[in-house]
């Protein structure tokens, strides 16, 4: 049957599925953008309800983060033949410029580094491109005992 | 006037000051819970919109970063006599143990270190008490140029 | 025998044990300077050989770094009854101010949460006081699988 | 005259003038290995003074720690007509896996972003290839208004 999907529906169905996991990505509306092993994307539309400061209608830096932690976490998921759950061990992020009103912001990311235990993830969050990034990330991703909540039967080519 | 007020009014007077600044902070629902120069004190109730894994029903870890990020942002602004334009430079945040379901989330915050151009933060993410922390928190803010917002006419005591 | 040895005979003792494990450290000069289950302080002197600007004569940031990565593990191990081979996870340093000249550097630390697998630090260096640092740092250290170097008889009262 | 020395002759005279501020690099024997405007390598031969673990021969976190903060620093170097006094605002650096003992090890870094104010730098210390990294580590660093120490007359191609 998984022949019969394109790989784009492939993909927006594994996000879906990674996404449902989330209450507050989807409160957020972060949104599939594109997939690599190597960089995973996800957008997040502008929306007044996330700026962080009316004066200069930037987007707020929590939204920043929590679009690099969910592509960080996914960038993980598609690196792994099954999902395993995870928790984030720690985060570090670095803002270089505000982001424009009305743009879109994308979040990329890498996992570079698997361990059993760890996953070492490494992203930026951008309009066009991530060589002028509005903010660099940095992360450990620690695997944890819990049950198993999705599988991932398809990986990114 | 502002005599007449209470120290409890003038506080959730001067954090309404502060949060209507944020319109993301407001969809988050961070409330005032106590200030003092050296520990300031917001809130986030549980909800499960809020929520990062249905299965464990643990709060989002962005959720958890968006409030030490306003914590830490209210505690520069009850440090200085005018509120200056500021920005996030960079977060580190190390996550403990996850978040207990059902229950609100405090984040407190100190600044540290002031100086002309950067205010130096840390804080922690916690339930009953910051000795029992869910998340711990460094940051670095940088005064930026733009123009004056609001004004910061008390300071705690 | 252990009884006759005074708490600082013994802490000296602990030290060298876990001094002497790092050629490293030897090299630098650091030196144990006092130690509470709650803050473990090493120093080190000031050295020409450890300067970073000889316009300046301030410390490398460097000799810091090492300092306080030193102060981590040595806070780690006396918490434990008995030293368990690990390894630094990452590691924050925030630079504050410049160390002074001809003025020895004290680092402290603390860990302040334990579990199986992973030990959370913070601490900072400073001249005087900890409430006026030069530097302040936080990391995670991972408990490895190696064998044990050295016992850890006594714990700090 | 400049014209009739070598690429190679130039990069080391320029490495020279920054390696001889600091003290404590020569002590550590920090190296030039090459350089490019966007990845500037030195070079940390294996010496047993350098050693962390007497048992796994492995060398110290703080000596990878410093040929990064030294790498950091020289890529600043690079992107800019003069040098300008500069100070580590803050460091977090992620290891990956020990070095391997009896090898020589790389740091590699990149400016990736200058404002007037602030240089944002990544980087990792590998043996033979940064996508093999030992650690990785990310920084920002301020320029001070100290007077300026050395001229950095040519850049790299």
């Amino acid at each position: 049957m998984a022949e019969t999907m394109s790989p784009e529906e492939e993909f927006a169905q594994r996000w879906r599925k990674f996404a449902d996991v989330s209450p507050y990505n989807r409160e957020l509306g972060l949104l599939p953008h594109s997939v690599r092993p190597d960089w995973c994307v996800l957008k997040v539309d502008y929306k007044d309800g996330l700026v962080g400061d009316p004066n200069t209608r930037v987007l707020h830096g929590g939204v920043i983060t929590a679009l690099l932690d969910a592509a960080f976490g996914f960038s993980i998921f598609v690196k792994m033949p099954q999902f395993r759950p995870m928790a984030t061990l720690d985060l570090r992020i670095d803002y270089l410029r505000p982001a424009t009103p009305d743009k879109a912001v994308l979040g990329g990311a890498v996992c570079y580094k698997l361990t059993p235990d760890l996953a070492f993830v490494r992203g930026c969050a951008y309009h066009e491109s991530p060589d002028d990034p509005i903010a660099t990330a940095v992360g450990i991703y620690m695997f944890t005992s819990g049950s198993t909540v999705i599988q991932n039967e398809e990986r990114p080519r």
